[in-house]
């Protein structure tokens, strides 16, 4: 039995939030200490190692869990299914519904109910539940929705990566401008045509556990019980370069294809400079140059959304929205994700 | 090929906190007026419908997480499994790491890499998640793994199931005297030996997604944004005794199993006079009399802590500590809860 995805959607705030608009914030070092250069030019190099030049960040009336729903209609009518027919709604998240100018996260219900409610579906089979695994979230929820397919226990599911990082960013930090507010989702169903040809997943707790944490802020004047994202960008880099390639190259040569026959890799948008070496670190495990064109990337004007990334990457080249990509029915593609746990996973596909 | 659960642990907090405990507490409507009766009377009450006479709090230095992974080394312990040959970590909770006196739940990472870093797993194909399903969610958890057995990508799984609603309480509620932390751990593993049966899970979204929802004070001093666990009790018990019956029946009818073969039922312990009320209709459905000492009770020492309860309650028997309760090999088990989503499940289970 093969498993295929059926139907994207993505949801992309239409607040846009630019480089420029952070020149005025007030930047401190960990310790709390003033950084020694203007503003123009930390914007400047951040642009230069992640290659962001905008982001997006959701309305304020909007939660995750709101554009999770508007994501997951899309992708209902993109695949034309019943919704009433979905088995599992899957959702992954790291925060659950932050509202707007609170600090709390919202998990009560899941965030999967919620959606399941907005949608309004009644059919109680269909199951739904929240996953977190960081950024590799989405993609982890796709492989799950394979398992309980294979397993017999589902015939279609309906797996959402959305998240709102603007609510959990310390202002003080640079490291604030990574992040951005996004949905993406897919149908994911049983099928007779090939779909996902192999899967790869690791967790990586030992000394990896905390790059990336809930920590206070860099402004020591602000409440030291208040938590924002943080993370440990250099160890992060090293670690992903480390790691990530490995996970590719099992999963891409589990699934017995030639590196020569990948068309397209979608990578999680944490970091342009850091995609690119982990692309360069794969190729170079096969002794091959990079191809032109293999790794679309959406971080310059969208950011690093977590979960949504890759979802909402692979809606825009179906959809025809990234100029310079287009996917051809049998392609291969190769799914690849790291993020907070730290966690890694990878899927080779046929479109 | 079988799923069997190979290995218990819990964690049961020392802190005991008594009815008579919450007799200086100022209960509030819900609307911020006074009860018009004393605390003496309010706790009485409390107790003749929940059965509920005392509840236990986490340590101030311990979260969700580090009890999760108490439960977890003495369920691995039990199983007598080698950490390192685990393949997935599954952790299910409602609100994440939630320190004492703060009001963040902590998420970052995901609370079953806290667990894998605490058990010095190195492995990291050791897949480390967390599920959020309301307090069904470490029967769930369980499904799931039970999943990933059948579906070939795993052999053996640490499903937890750990809570500190403590932190989440509305201290001018009376629904706060309900909740309780706590922590409880299984191994499932593939088996030539009979274990799950059948399972059974639903999610009721169309009008209940709220009945359990995050919400203010009923001191309306306080904060409007600080957020706390708040339920619509009479709603969710017409809920539970209108749909969790029938989930028991269809599991147990589609596990092929008798009725009078039923030796235990685990049920989520949420309320006694609700899990009694539910054990009555379920028994009805088959025109039979409830069996005496069917249904092992420990929610009037432990209160209810959400997923913890009922991993706790089985491993409680299995250890021979529930008075009056124990299961022999080859007996019949049926595993049952229901809460926030709203959710319900339930699995048969040859012990």
């Amino acid at each position: 039995m093969n498993v295929k995805i059926t139907g994207t959607g993505s949801y992309i705030p239409k607040s846009i939030e630019k480089n420029e608009d952070f020149h005025e914030h007030r930047f401190l070092n960990q310790d709390g200490t003033s950084i020694d250069y203007p503003n123009e030019i930390i914007v400047d190099k951040f642009k230069a190692i992640t290659g962001i030049a905008e982001r997006r960040y959701a309305n304020e009336q909007l939660t995750s869990s709101d554009i999770g729903f508007l994501a997951a209609q899309k992708a209902i009518d993109d695949a034309n299914v019943n919704p009433e027919e979905i088995d599992y709604i899957i959702c992954a998240h790291n925060f659950g519904d932050v509202k707007a100018n609170t600090i709390q996260s919202d998990l009560l219900p899941c965030l999967a109910s919620r959606v399941k409610h907005s949608l309004r579906i009644k059919n109680p089979k269909c199951v739904a539940y929240d996953i977190l695994f960081g950024c590799p979230g989405w993609l982890e929820g796709v492989i799950q929705a394979q398992a309980f397919i294979k397993a017999g226990i589902a015939k279609r599911c309906l797996v959402i990566g959305s998240e709102t990082l603007s609510r959990v960013v310390d202002k003080h930090d640079r490291d604030s401008m990574i992040y951005s507010d996004g949905a993406g989702a897919t149908i994911v169903e049983a099928s007779e045509e090939e779909g996902i040809l192999a899967h790869e997943t690791a967790s990586f707790t030992y000394d990896e556990a905390y790059y990336l944490f809930f920590g206070k802020s860099n402004n020591q004047e602000l409440c030291k019980d208040t938590k924002y994202i943080k993370m440990h960008g250099r160890k992060i880099y090293e670690f992903a370069l480390n790691n990530v390639p490995n996970a590719m190259k099992t999963c891409l040569d589990n699934s017995g294809i030639d590196i020569s026959e990948v068309k397209k890799i979608l990578i999680h948008q944490a970091n342009e400079k850091m995609d690119e070496a982990i692309i360069k670190r794969f190729y170079r495990l096969y002794k091959t140059p990079v191809p032109e064109g293999i790794m679309p990337m959406s971080i310059h004007k969208l950011g690093n959304s977590s979960v949504a990334t890759v979802p909402t990457l692979f809606d825009l080249i179906r959809k025809n929205k990234m100029k310079d990509h287009s996917i051809e029915k049998g392609d291969v593609i190769i799914f690849a994700s790291v993020g907070a746990g730290m966690h890694i996973n990878a899927m080779t596909y046929r479109y």
